[in-house]
């Protein structure tokens, strides 16, 4: 750092460069950002306070995410909870057994959208190996990997990402359960279960709860860690109350920096750039849209 | 699943083969495990009750970890505190600010143990790519990252592994902060910090505290998440006392069929297995040590 001051007063006028991610971050212009729509924003609100927001990705999962839309709407999570939270993995919520009457809109067995085709999606690739998929990179904020000899592009699971709980295969899960991965990336489970979104926001509502203590993580009848008061859309919320979020755009001249400076980190902490980043350790930027009067 | 077990009736006498990562590790012989000494297991007990357990790795910094045995018995961190909880990053306690003595025999500046020569280490390849390293794989019963051309290997960040908290280079810390991985690998710290070892028992106690609420997940003056009570090697403390625990041996024929079934999973869950698999989503199994009599 103090030699990158040193020359850059020697070369005089030019700005110093964002060095570090979250420098570029924080320098992307508003045209690099992209507003979630409120009908893909869902908010869960537990008892006794705090909150966990979920973008939803329809452009991956429509039918999955079509029958979570109609589950909030039908206000079916409501006095569910977070029923299994296992140390390294996920964290699940919703309606384990029984529970109230499905929307009739509902799809009970969807189909398997596990991935879908690179048709459309501008993929842009991360420039580093994976040992799970022959490419991995970014589109439409998300990332993913694919396959070019299939033409087939799934969502991996991340950090933070959200999928739908299922049985044994064809099942695909209906949607009434959802887990968040509150570990390393269990990118096993990548195209074999539908990934419907990500956490945007109080993801420590799910990944600092007790952990439980029966197999896989599931809590001992009768405990419960946090109890779900309300999930609802954004916008099924008074527009007052509607929050609003940013992805950065995966596309844009700022995620390639960002990501590049992932890859090689010029912070003052560190002696040895890595060289290199995986898919998961490059989490897509998301903010909170910020007031028009400080939006630049 | 049906399909072979169809096949294995066909075939018939020989008995099922294991499948899934825990059935190979449940079968693995007594002489595929590593007794780990008691020197090197350290045991961290908080006031309230809880414990977390780490196992050192002096073969890969053995001057930090010689700190970490002469801080542990001459009581230093008695009455610290875990003081950082970053979401997705790491925990992090002990002495931050002023502290205790520091024992005479501790040195204050360590030499920079963030890699080392291969030699001796009998690496095991994993197999599969990885976007940090030209290669790794396993040794000693650690994960690891090498170099061919340099010859150097070094310790990985995986989850639950546990490192020294330092400033700035060329400060390397001296042993007093520690911090575990409680997220997705941070593999960019890796040589760049100086690894000790892993957490083999207890990391829910440092991953599921709230997070900080302050930069970098620190807690805010006044808030204890967590008070330590003692810090002891297994070796100090009454043998009716010492907690046990084996690491299966990398080398091992059970631990290269387990990394394949981690890479290609063939449980019924599963519809497309991933052919591949990421270092840290390998672990190394750890257990406690069975009682004698029912050792294999």
């Amino acid at each position: 750092m103090i030699l990158l001051l040193t020359l850059a007063a020697v070369a005089a006028p030019a700005p110093a460069k964002p060095v570090t991610p979250s420098e570029i971050v924080a320098k992307a212009p508003a045209a690099e950002w992209e507003t979630v729509r409120p009908e893909d924003l869902l908010v869960i609100d537990y008892d006794g306070g705090g909150r966990t927001i979920i973008e939803l990705a329809p452009a991956f999962a429509p039918v999955h995410v079509a029958n979570i839309r109609a589950l909030a709407n039908g206000g079916y999570w409501t006095g569910s909870s977070v029923y299994r939270v296992q140390d390294n993995y996920v964290a699940q919520w919703g309606v384990n057994e029984g529970g109230p009457a499905v929307p009739a809109s509902v799809v009970k067995r969807p189909p398997a959208e596990y991935s879908r085709s690179v048709k459309g999606l501008a993929i842009r690739p991360l420039g580093f190996s994976d040992p799970y998929a022959a490419r991995v990179g970014h589109a439409l904020g998300w990332p993913v990997a694919w396959n070019p000899k299939t033409g087939q592009a799934n969502l991996t699971h991340c950090y933070g990402m959200v999928g739908v709980g299922r049985d044994m295969a064809p099942d695909t899960g209906m949607g009434g359960e959802l887990y968040a991965v509150i570990g390393h990336a269990p990118r096993h489970l990548d195209r074999n279960i539908a990934l419907v979104g990500r956490v945007v926001e109080g993801i420590e509502n799910l990944s600092a709860l007790p952990r439980g203590t029966e197999a896989l993580g599931f809590y001992k009848t009768g405990t419960v860690a946090r109890l779900i008061r309300t999930v609802r859309l954004a916008s099924a919320m008074p527009a007052t109350e509607r929050p609003s979020f940013q992805v950065m755009k995966t596309g844009s001249a700022s995620f390639g920096a960002y990501v590049r400076a992932r890859a090689n980190r010029q912070d003052q902490f560190f002696n040895v750039p890595a060289g290199g980043v995986d898919l998961c350790n490059a989490p897509v930027p998301v903010r909170r849209t910020p007031a028009p009067s400080s939006s630049r």
